[in-house]
C-alpha cells in the first residue's frame, strides 16, 4: 500500500482563499453573488464531502455572498456533516419536499439582489429540476442571471499546493495498480473478473474508491474506450488497455496503460510508438506560456504520423482535480493559457487498421518548463503480458 | 461469489416494450416525442451502459418518436458501443464542441414537431448547459414543452421480470457481502479500512461495482448517515452501521445493517427493535392497493413507541432499480399506489438520545399479499461483534 495520505481535508484557509479570489472575481464582473449546485462546486467552496450525491433525489445548493463565507442552503439530512466544514450559515428544510425543495429558502436569500452568477456554460448541468429553476426566476423578476462558468472553471483550473499534494498520491496509488497487472491478468482470465481484480487492488493500494473503471481487450487492438466489460477472455494476441479513475479524499487520478496478451504485431506496436512518442511532445508542450491549442497540435503532430483523423475522442485530454474529466480541454477549441500548477491528463489517441483504436494517457503538473508527471511514466514500447 | 448473472442485458423486446409503453401514454398526453438525457434514461430506452457517464463533459440525447424505435443524438465517443444497442437512427457529432454540442442536430430533429416532453419535475436533472437549453428553446419558439417527469417515472417505478431478476441478484451480492462483515470488523480497525475491506468483498461478492459504502461508528449510536469515513477505530460500546449501493448489470442494491462492537447499551438494543418491528410493519403494508403514503404511516406508527419528531431523512424508503434511489417516496406526501413488482427499499430511522439516530433498511418486491425481500433479512436482535 502506498504511504497513506497524512491529513484528510483542507485546513479552513484554503476554502478562505478560494472563497476571496471567487469574491474578487465576482466584483470585477459586477456579482452580487455565486450560486452553486453540483457536487465538485460544493465541495470546492465548503469541503463537504459525501457519497449521497449519488442520489438524485434532493437539490444542494451554496451561495458565495459578495463579502463573507459561503451559505448553505441544504437539505437536513446533510446538516450534519455541513456542520462540521468552515461555514456558519447553514440553513435547511426537510427534504424531499416536492413542493418546496429548497426553493423558498433561495428566494428570500436571493431577493435583495441585483445581479448573480450561475453556471450554464459548457460542461455544465442544472443539478435542480429545470421546473424548480423556472419557478425561481419567476419568483425574482428583478434579478440577473449571469454565466459563471468561466469564473469558477477559471479559478478550479489551477491548483493549490495542498490539491497537487492530494492529486499526486492518488495517481501514485493508479500507478501501484497497474504496476501489479502483469500479475493479475493472464490469458483466458474473463475482462470483467480483471476489472474486478484492479478496483479490489486500487483498493488495498489505499484508493477511497475505484468508480471509472474502462476498457477493452481484443485481437489485434481495441475498437471502443468506454464499454463495460463482458467475460471474454484474454486471448493470446489481444491489445488490453485499461483506463481507472480512481479516488481518495475527493481527487481523482485518470489514466490508462496499455499491454499485449502473448505478443502483439507490428501495427499495434507502432500505434503505441507514435503515442509514446506523442505524450513526449505534449510533456515538452506542457509549460505556461503555451496554450492548451498549442498542447492539442504538439501531440497531434506526432499522432499525424500514423492518423490525420482526428479521433473520435474529440481531444487529446483535459484538466483533472475533484473530477475525472474537468475543463480545460486539449483541443484546437480551447486557446485557455497553461498556467502554473494546472493538473491534466494527455490523452494521445489514434485510430488504426479495421476500426481499432488505441488511446495513451498521463496525468501532470503544468510547470514553467513543461509538464511534471504525476503518474509513472508508461514503458516506452508496448508490454507484453 | 453468489452465482453469476446468467447474461447481461436484455433482449430487444425489452426495449421494444418498455418503448411501447411509453409511446401509449405519450398519445394519452398528447406528446409528439420525448426527450431524455439523462444516465437511467437513456440506460432504460436504449440498453446503453458506459462509466463515461462520471465525465461531465458531453451531453447525450435519446428522443424517443411517437411510433417507432428511439433515436441517439450522441457524441462520437460513444457510437460504436451505441451500435450494439437495438437502435437503427443513431446521429453523433465529434464532442466536445462548446459551440454546437448536438444543439444543432437536435433543432433539425424537433423542428417538425409540435409538442415533447420533457422531464422537468421532482428528483430530476437537467443534463446539459442551461445555456444551450436556452438556445435550443430559443430556436424552437412554436415547441411546445410539457413536463414528462410523471410519464417516465410511472413507467420505471414498475419492474419487469427481467429486471427484478437483476436486483435480486445484485441484492443476494449485497447481503452475502454484509455477511461477511463480522468476519473482516474488528475492535481497533479504522473505520476507513472497513469500508475498503467491504469494497473488496463486495467485489469479491460479484458486484461490477461498489460506488455507494457509506456508514458510521460511534459510541452509543452514530449522528450522521452520509459522511464519509475517516480512521477513527471501531471501539467498544460503537453501534457501527453501513450502508450499501452495489450495483450488477447496471441495477443496485440499496440497504444497510448495524452491528454493536463488543456490547451494546439498552437504548441502542430498543431503537434496532422498533426499527425492526417498523420494518416488518412495512413488509405487510408494501402490497398493492395500498399508497405509498400508506407504507409511511404504517412504518411511523411504530417508529412513533421512541420518537415521534420525524427524523432528518424526509421518508422511510424509496424506489430502487437503474439508480439508488428512484421514485417513489414512502412520505406522507406520496400517494403513489403502489403496484405489484414495484421495487423498493424500506428504510425506516429514528432519532433517540443525544442527537443520534438509527437506520435499517430492506429491499423488497411489491406483490398483492405484501413486501417480498430481495435482501436476507436483518437479524431480529442487534448484533454483536
Amino acid at each position: 500500500m502506498t504511504s497513506p495520505n497524512a491529513t484528510r481535508g483542507f485546513p479552513d484557509s484554503e476554502f478562505a482563499a478560494r472563497t476571496r479570489l471567487a469574491q474578487e472575481r465576482m466584483e470585477s464582473d459586477g456579482l452580487d453573488g455565486l450560486l452553486v449546485m453540483t457536487e465538485p462546486e460544493v465541495q470546492y467552496f465548503t469541503g463537504f464531502q459525501s457519497l449521497f450525491w449519488q442520489s438524485p433525489t434532493r437539490p444542494w445548493f451554496v451561495f458565495v455572498p459578495a463579502t463573507g463565507k459561503p451559505i448553505a442552503i441544504i437539505p437536513e439530512i446533510g446538516a450534519n456533516l455541513m456542520r462540521q466544514s468552515w461555514l456558519d450559515d447553514i440553513r435547511t428544510w426537510s427534504a424531499p419536499a416536492p413542493k418546496d425543495d429548497g426553493i423558498s429558502l433561495l428566494t428570500d436569500l436571493l431577493t435583495p439582489l441585483s445581479r448573480i452568477g450561475v453556471m450554464k456554460g459548457h460542461e455544465t448541468h442544472l443539478r435542480m429540476p429545470l421546473g424548480d429553476w423556472e419557478r425561481l426566476i419567476a419568483a425574482l423578476p428583478g434579478l440577473q442571471i449571469a454565466d459563471a462558468t468561466g469564473l469558477v472553471q477559471g479559478l478550479r483550473m489551477v491548483k493549490s499546493a495542498a490539491e497537487i499534494e492530494k492529486l499526486s498520491h492518488i495517481c501514485a496509488i493508479g500507478s501501484a495498480t497497474f504496476a501489479q497487472v502483469p500479475q493479475m491478468a493472464h490469458e483466458g482470465m474473463p475482462l470483467d473478473d480483471l476489472f474486478r481484480a484492479f478496483r479490489r487492488e486500487a483498493l488495498a493500494q489505499g484508493a477511497d474508491g475505484a468508480p471509472y473503471v474502462v476498457g477493452a481487450s481484443a485481437s489485434g487492438g481495441y475498437a471502443d474506450v468506454i464499454s463495460p466489460p463482458d467475460a471474454t477472455p484474454l486471448a493470446a494476441g489481444d491489445i488490453l488497455m485499461l483506463d481507472t479513475g480512481l479516488v481518495c479524499d475527493g481527487y481523482y487520478c485518470d489514466f490508462d496503460r496499455n499491454w499485449a496478451i502473448g505478443h502483439a504485431d507490428d501495427t499495434a506496436k507502432r500505434a503505441y510508438d507514435v503515442l509514446w512518442r506523442a505524450t513526449e511532445a505534449g510533456l515538452q508542450a506542457a509549460r505556461s506560456g503555451n496554450t492548451c491549442r498549442d498542447l492539442f497540435l504538439a501531440m497531434s503532430g506526432v499522432i499525424g504520423e500514423m492518423d490525420d483523423s482526428g479521433g473520435d475522442i474529440g481531444r487529446l485530454g483535459h484538466g483533472l482535480g475533484l473530477q475525472l474529466t474537468e475543463q480545460p480541454s486539449h483541443a484546437a477549441f480551447d486557446t485557455t493559457p497553461l498556467q502554473e500548477n494546472m493538473v491534466l491528463t494527455l490523452e494521445p489517441s489514434l485510430s488504426y487498421g479495421d476500426g481499432l483504436m488505441m488511446v495513451h494517457e498521463e496525468n501532470i503538473v503544468v510547470t514553467l518548463n513543461g509538464g511534471h508527471l504525476l503518474s509513472t511514466r508508461a514503458a516506452p514500447d508496448l508490454p507484453v503480458i
